[in-house]
């Protein structure tokens, strides 16, 4: 490391395969935007083609827009982009709904599937806590001998599979320290055991090459709003195996997953595909939004140069913060080697909140992830080399300073 | 009627005191759009305020939004809009995903707020669809003994309520006919039964006035995007009473329902107040145009006037159709009574299909409801009496040519 100027991370960003992507999105000037695992940046697409479906598709042709600009088959073909993305084969991912609705409609369906007797559905205290809420709703709901929630540290997850397990539930990437799980081979392992194994990839799609197919993956969710940078509040997605597609239903059975919703059938009959898993009405705004931004950034890009960048520059990342800012106490909370690391980079500190604060008054935009992470996403669409060294100047300068113990950066929002 | 002329339906709008709202909406010259209730048009204002939650918002702001632009607060903020029209006080009303999910969180929490024994769901089997299918989905998770359906015709309901009963589930305004409950009586018989009520407003909420409170209904949900003109799939709403808001939670207990989402405890705590009936992040592009639709097109509005008008309009649509189609092989399918209709009219016809082909084709935009319904939709806020002569007038030149029996009018959409 020791040597390098702002100058050899300028170079990097000549040769940068992806660096012309950046143009794909509209980033202020000055700006150094380390969030898009929060809220993924806006795609310079996006304005037009949703101003044109609100004054064109809605204003003007109204609800004929179902069929004339086909607004009826955005889940499918939304869920197909995707698919595209997360390794999966068409007609097994539908957009729409949120993260949390999907993992209830397939952690219902799953605990259908599997001999009774198993009735665990096991993950780690380290999920992101939709997912464990959403198991603890459906147990309320069932009782405890239908549904239970077992937790165990990430590392031990394949030690705890037993005979009562029906469904192990995995964040791909973990939300505070980026560590990534072997797909493929914890798949191997729960269904070796008899379980179901259902990952999401809230913080891998979009972020690294992910095969859903080639690890024999049951099931699959994932958010529209961040590494896919679908808007605010995007839709979701979920992931049903061909295999399973049709073996259950889901319990949200609304309309819209019916064999034949403009029928207007008294009883419900689920839709042959992927389709069943939909519910209610899908957002067509947000759903042409998501559709766009999958469109527009994603031509002609190979997932595996993504990867490569990705963790170049979380490497850089790391090595900057512990040369620049040693002996002010940070701490690296994220795997240092590249095979078990996500697209981000964590680090912890005691006055996290304080800092992360300071820092985006510097303009440079991580997140805080409580009790005391520094939480920097790495989205090699629209990150350059240089922002990396700027990032770590900036928070150098924070530091050596000690200017993020003022006030007004203790003062804490809404959302943190 | 006798003796009726267009000029006299121009009188009537230049009388009219909601004649200055149509300049609310971006409508296209010579549309007389009467599908209000299936799809709102469109607010003059939206266009501007997504834009600029679009570059300003996501682009600029990006992730501080939650904080700085207050996307946080969407949900109850617009919740309390809706609930304004409702008859709901502040605090009772959520906005969020899709009608059919807001309907399977409320269907589990009624559930667990009856005594034991009490497992039937009511409700008549001309509801609309997705409710019957919601009520299917959790029958079939929670098994017979502990959810049922108990199907009579709307007009038997409160002749079929017994012991068994936990919640009576219907539609104020009926979809197909636009027959309407008197939500008072039906509320007060069902709670003396010792079952709860719950209402789907989807075709009265913003069409006339409801008054949730003042009838002590218990649950209500409703949609975003027919007479709330909150765009294509907008989120939907839902209403709990404020005595049983914080009784028993819901199973879709997602992230944005807990008492305090940041703090990523590993256990769900719903938040106190009606915020709890949330679940996954909420859709912020959608919801803003929800929330602009709600600004922009009421202000100043009375919802009697509305109602008024809405009657009349029927009323002149009813005795036209039957004046000037005499004899070509309609009926009147919704009730002629004023207090037992909605804010629409139906009228049955074998060819209902390709007859509504024609008239759209003629720009007269209403819908067909399988089997043989033509449905026409009144929105006080933009459809003008002289709308309603010139329909007529068209719909007669079709019957009277026999012009809708072209080939190209009977081939069936996607979406009909």
């Amino acid at each position: 490391m020791t040597g390098q100027t702002r100058a050899d991370f300028l170079k990097m960003d000549q040769a940068d395969p992806l660096g012309k992507c950046r143009d794909r999105f509209l980033l202020r000037d000055g700006l150094i935007y380390l969030d898009g695992n929060s809220l993924g940046a806006l795609p310079a697409a996006v304005p037009e083609r949703v101003q044109r479906a609100i004054t064109g598709e809605w204003g003007k042709d109204l609800i004929s827009s179902w069929n004339v600009n086909r607004w009826i088959d955005l889940p499918q073909r939304v869920g197909d982009r995707i698919g595209a993305l997360v390794g999966a084969a068409p007609g097994q991912v539908v957009a729409g709904d949120s993260t949390s609705v999907n993992l209830f409609k397939l952690l219902a369906a799953a605990l259908k599937m599997v001999p009774e007797g198993r009735r665990v559905i096991l993950s780690d205290p380290g999920n992101f806590p939709t997912d464990l809420y959403m198991v603890q709703g459906l147990r309320e709901l069932l009782g405890e001998n239908r549904c239970q929630l077992r937790l165990v540290e990430e590392t031990e997850i394949t030690g705890a599979l037993d005979d009562d397990v029906a469904l192990v539930m995995l964040t791909h990437v973990n939300f505070r320290s980026g560590r990534m799980h072997d797909m493929r081979a914890v798949t191997r392992a729960v269904q070796a055991s008899g379980a179901l194994m259902l990952w999401d990839l809230s913080h891998s799609a979009g972020a690294l090459p992910v095969d859903l197919d080639g690890c024999n993956a049951d099931f699959a969710v994932g958010c529209g709003y961040k590494y896919l940078n679908g808007g605010p509040g995007a839709p979701a997605f979920l992931y049903v195996a061909a295999r399973h597609r049709e073996q259950v239903s889901q319990p949200l059975s609304g309309w819209m997953g019916h064999a034949s919703p403009f029928v207007f059938d008294i009883d419900y009959t689920p839709a042959a595909g992927v389709g069943r898993y939909l519910c209610g009405t899908p957002p067509v705004l947000a759903m042409l939004a998501l559709e766009t931004a999958l469109e527009s950034c994603w031509s002609g890009v190979d997932m595996a140069v993504v990867r490569e960048k990705s963790l170049r520059l979380g490497t850089l990342f790391i090595d900057l913060v512990e040369q620049r800012c040693a002996g002010h106490g940070f701490s690296l909370a994220s795997p240092r080697e590249n095979a078990l690391r996500g697209s981000q980079v964590s680090f912890a500190h005691p006055e996290g909140y304080a800092i992360m604060q300071a820092l985006i008054k510097a303009d440079v935009v991580g997140d805080f992830r409580a009790p005391n992470l520094l939480r920097f996403g790495f989205t090699p669409l629209y990150t350059r080399y240089v922002d990396i060294w700027d990032a770590v100047d900036r928070l150098a300068l924070i530091m050596e300073q000690g200017s993020w113990n003022r006030p007004e950066f203790h003062r804490r929002a809404a959302v943190t």
